[in-house]
């Protein structure tokens, strides 16, 4: 397994830091895997760049405050652009950058394999 | 991108349900990512069953308590089996179910992925 390998050698480099609070790799896993990025992140996967009502309204029970902190972390890790429209009225769409089509691929690739194990696991509807 | 279109249905079929506090997807996204879980799972990814204590050697800094939880929340999921061996003296071993390897192929690709950019955004050791 190629991808197990780099794993196993970047684990034993980093040694002690691994896993430690500050762990780049750590920080880096937990903001995209945290409460609304996997979502904003599905969201914007069709390729489609979206507005902020959009995504808004495909993340039910977000608040603005949590949409606006969300975009600003995707933003800085540089898997989100967001960009002004010079249009009338103005207004910002929001796309995937191409590390983050890469980002959300294998993102959506544990999350489909995680939701198939836990739905499985759930009674039947009906 | 065919997973995602696998997940934009997901996130459509689950409605008002997605990314709720009691989401199943996120309840399972969330143990799978959890501080520890990533660790464990790529420690036993080389295939090779670990003790105990080489676990907790190879996840510095755990405590023997979220080293138990992590390892039952793991075993509880289907991803990690548990084997009490019948030697002298009994020792106990730990070893990822096929569900663990095809978990842990995606949780590495993803933790791969996002380490790299994390280590190329740091300044440059020495």
């Amino acid at each position: 397994m190629e991808v197990s390998d780099r794993a196993v050698r970047l684990a034993n480099a980093f040694g002690e830091g691994v896993y430690t609070e500050n762990c780049p790799t750590r920080v880096a896993l937990t903001r995209v895997t945290s409460k609304w990025a996997p979502l904003l992140l599905a969201a914007l996967s069709d390729g489609e760049p979206l507005r902020w009502n959009e995504l808004r309204r495909r993340a039910t029970g977000i608040t603005e405050k949590m949409l606006a902190q969300t975009l600003r972390m995707l933003e800085e890790d540089g898997y989100v652009h967001r960009e002004a429209r010079p249009v009338v009225p103005p207004h910002v769409e929001y796309s995937l950058t191409p590390a983050g089509e890469e980002l959300t691929e294998r993102l959506l690739a544990l999350m489909v394999f995680v939701s198939d194990r836990a739905l499985a696991d759930e009674p039947a509807a009906g």
